[in-house]
């Protein structure tokens, strides 16, 4: 049974302990990692979340102490309190494995069942028994390493934030609901039976308008919500570092950004980024790594071959040329050994992304292998294997495919080449941060046909592009920017239009008429009409952020009490059935489902 | 046509300037407060959330700048630079009022329509409309005080709970509906139709959760949700500091929130606050103040003189003394002379608390005059006049009733005479903190026929208590802690049991069984199961306390986007109607209204 603490304080935690401390008398609290008799006394490694301690019991010791240890097992909940001494076996794996605490005195604060999982490092337990016990799984060192980081992550952007003029402002969770982007999720309410909030998917209206308001530097760590299905590494509530500032343009809050990531890549892993990071425009992202966030921690760029092979009478090549398309390849500098089958493996691979195939030219020792040798002159061999600057070893994969297709099957392929030859991985502690800037504004929308915003429809086109809105919109730049690190966005944001007639013009162009976007955001077109500051800002994803600093990739990981795959909490059965008396007072009712 | 800022960069904010300045070139930014003309200059009155500068546009100083000018109009965006100079006329009121700006080069960045309203200290506008347009209230400065004061609170609050040790951890939003205390927010599930997820109106069981799982000191600044008819001052969103500790009894807590208080009143409003704060038991406070989060900005005690009275001859006192209720008053200093109006203004405000009557002695320079005089000899007059320590010029205010009535009716009262009498009003600056500790666990509820706990469950009752658990537990006191402020609890909190045993004793003793209670926590009483440390906690209404430190009695005040009375936000309009599409994947309709 439980005792109370009676007065009883801990002196320190139990990671805290050094040599130092030799001859203190303290008193620590925590949890029984492991409790072991050897030579008639009673080891335990007590736990607390700083680290674990090891505490000895014995009838020359303390006499009450040692026989009260006795039903000691794993997980009790005990204060201790005694001597600090040198251990007579240290262990150079434990911060405190030089010294141990000669128990004095114990009480049992709580008793413990044995535990569904163990607590220890790198559990190997399936998730579902993870969430379940979500509140064991959180005692396992790793997990609250992560925790702990997170929140310091959090401390470091505040502090950041604030130095440099941000306020943090709250803005609601129940907000109207607009049917633009992902699924909201809907609140009904009880005063306005039928009618509902929703949680917000941004503060992205609200931080413009306080902008609106004259608030200069927004910034909130906030919760956000999307009623999505779930992919991997998505959670149906995630948290936003979100930015907004007025009186900027690309380049302020480019290099705002580049200081909290600085400061955030040296205080949690004392890593240096150097700045400022590489800009590289939408285009040239997606010609030279056929993604836009390109993952450049190595090289392997797409090189267009089109030019050198246009008068080729390789049918498959040629097609692509007439109907406009591209022929554009890789070099895998030294794979030219790779086999029949690795060859499969790839082109299967790149045909999910829509690819037909892979042309392939080997560079070996004594010979030059390829799959369409046959179709081609040597010369014109040769001229695609210098375009590419093939050597010896090397294996020249060559896609050729409409536009679109082509890019995306030589971006996923390119990263494949890099996981396979572990040019990326898990074991890669290099952050290659970079910017993609210059987006396009808009995007044809099969689904609508219609133009529709890439970001969203307040984004503000490139001044320069300006000129293009109303007769070649497809060719406008956004000023968007993407902060992507090592392949993954892990932010982006946009200037805004701050005037109202380019706002107009804008609706016009994306053919969205200017009724239905008052219906949808009238009151931010409103405020619109009483000065707004020109504006721009920027959101991480923060929980992908802490990711890459707790260098995990499950998202699960790094957030306390995460939903599973299907939006759901085992531990506490959430979602659950409620009383009909609730739903009567808010005007709804169930649906039988067939 | 708003401007974009092509590559201008601000230089300062308009309200950091001041004669340290002169003669450098400076650019602002910002909106136009005020503009005039005066012999030939134009003078514009320049608005950021730092305060106001000066500017002046001259046909001699700069003629494009001075021409471009002439169409400004209040709230227009501009940018301007020019040469700091001292002004001729200074103007002491304004920080910045020793120099002003001549405006060498101006930019427009955007227009303004007449706002609908001022743009002002202490606007005098309706409520319906400041919210409508709640991003031009946010514009007028003592908002923007505010909201400032807010964002630097929360940055005290956290740098203060991070040098102490505590770790900000995020709890979900999307949790589970208990039915047990105010009414939840429900989000209905996609992925289950039919079931519901719940907006948190507190992270008390996560916060339970993270101290077994091991965090030892955690907090939170998080929003949370009631769904009740909102009274006022009451928002249905709001913000809590959320604080749990282990391995803590009272004392640990107390001494660990005075001192965040006093560095919150510090650093916030330069006031230091004396520490350790008084603390008195629930009972004494309710004996001496009719309440249980007394004003201590002035004195006015409840006076028992029950026993002074108790042979009475007097009905009213007598039958009251039969029926075991109290007799209590106060002694208004120097309120003899209150007239019979000012008396039967007071009866009628007792009245609402349930009493029935005021009995009165007014003692006046020459007489002695009482609402029930010829009911008592004149030594039992004088028995009540030395109890209650009156003097000439004093007003005794009597009040006989049952217990409850007599309390909550002398509570009020002196509370408005403290208000009539100006000792506690607006332009009473003095802090009063005060610890009410020492609440009943248990109070009968007379709806459900049973005790309730007056916290919530997992409550500790105090240790030298615990024996009267099973045989008078109304006699119990919990280890339930109140921090009050000038009269308003500004936070409250608890330790909590940390024994399964005890808590199946507590369940008992309420008559809860339990399987209704595993119905409803049970996966906080399973992780019981597996070690809690002894913990407990405490959380503070954020929104209030900033109340506090901007001096405003009204909530929406200290909120930058807050809901109306009916729980609505007329800016956008919201809550709203929604797709019935959206309605079928949720697998809920809307209930006709009849």
């Amino acid at each position: 049974m439980g005792e109370s603490l009676n007065g009883m304080k801990r002196t320190i935690m139990c990671g805290q302990l050094r040599e130092t401390d030799v001859d203190k008398v303290v008193t620590v609290m925590g949890w029984v990692q492991r409790r072991r008799n050897l030579g008639g006394l009673i080891f335990v490694d007590l736990r607390d979340r700083t680290g674990i301690v090891q505490v000895v019991f014995g009838e020359e010791i303390n006499k009450e102490a040692f026989e009260k240890a006795n039903p000691i097992r794993s997980e009790y909940v005990i204060a201790v309190s005694g001597k600090v001494v040198l251990r007579e076996s240290p262990n150079s794996q434990l911060p405190t494995g030089q010294i141990e605490i000669k128990a004095e005195s114990l009480r049992i604060l709580s008793e413990s069942e044995t535990p569904p999982i163990y607590i220890m490092e790198n559990l190997d337990a399936s998730e579902a028994i993870r969430l379940k016990y979500r509140y064991l799984d959180l005692r396992r060192p790793d997990m609250q390493r992560r925790i702990m980081i997170r929140h310091k992550t959090a401390k470091v952007v505040r502090d950041f934030m604030d130095e440099n003029g941000f306020l943090e402002i709250e803005t609601p969770m129940l907000i109207k609901s607009t049917p633009e982007g992902a699924r909201d999720y809907l609140v009904p309410s009880r005063n306005f039976p039928g009618k509902f909030y929703a949680l917000p998917q941004s503060p992205q209206i609200y931080k413009q308008l306080l902008m609106i308001s004259g608030y200069d530097r927004y910034f909130q760590i906030v919760r956000c919500f999307r009623d999505e299905d779930l992919r991997a590494n998505r959670q149906p509530e995630f948290t936003q570092i979100d930015i907004e500032m007025s009186f900027v343009d690309i380049d302020d809050v480019i290099e705002l950004n580049e200081r909290l990531i600085q400061k955030i890549f040296k205080e949690i892993k004392g890593i240096d980024v150097q700045i400022p990071f590489m800009r590289m425009p939408y285009k040239e992202a997606i010609e030279k790594y056929g993604s836009d966030k390109p993952d450049l921690r190595f090289g392997m760029e797409i090189i267009d071959i089109k030019d050198v092979v246009k008068s080729s009478s390789f049918k498959v090549f040629s097609d692509v040329v007439a109907s406009g398309g591209e022929i554009r390849g890789i070099n895998a500098k030294g794979c030219a050994d790779f086999g029949r089958k690795e060859i499969d493996r790839l082109t299967e691979y790149v045909k999910t992304y829509g690819a037909k195939g892979i042309a392939w030219i080997a560079i070996k020792e004594n010979e030059i292998k390829s799959s369409f040798a046959k179709f081609m002159t040597e010369d014109e061999l040769k001229a695609i294997i210098d375009r590419m600057d093939g050597k010896v070893g090397d294996l020249l994969l060559i896609i050729a495919d409409k536009s679109k297709t082509a890019f995306a099957s030589l971006g996923a392929l390119r990263l494949e080449l890099g996981r396979k030859l572990n040019l990326i991985g898990p074991d890669n502690n290099e952050y290659k941060f970079l910017w993609v800037t210059e987006f396009p504004l808009v995007e044809f929308d099969e689904e609508e046909g219609r133009y529709v915003a890439v970001h969203h429809p307040f984004t503000a086109p490139m001044d320069e592009d300006i000129k293009y809105l109303e007769t070649d919109i497809g060719k406008v730049r956004a000023k968007a920017y993407d902060i992507v690190l090592n392949g993954e966005e892990i932010g982006g944001g946009s200037i805004r239009i701050h005037d109202t007639k380019l706002q107009e013009r804008m609706f016009n162009a994306i053919g969205l008429d200017i009724e239905k976007a008052w219906a949808k955001f009238g009151y931010l077109l409103e405020a619109f009409k009483y000065g707004p500051p020109p504006h721009g800002g920027l959101a991480y994803g923060f929980d992908r952020l802490i990711m890459f600093l707790t260098e995990t990739d499950n998202i699960k990981d790094v957030i306390a009490f995460p939903k599973n795959q299907n939006a759901a909490d085992p531990m506490s059965n959430s979602p659950s059935e409620v009383d009909k008396k609730q739903l009567e007072e808010l005007g709804i009712d169930i649906v039988e489902q067939k």
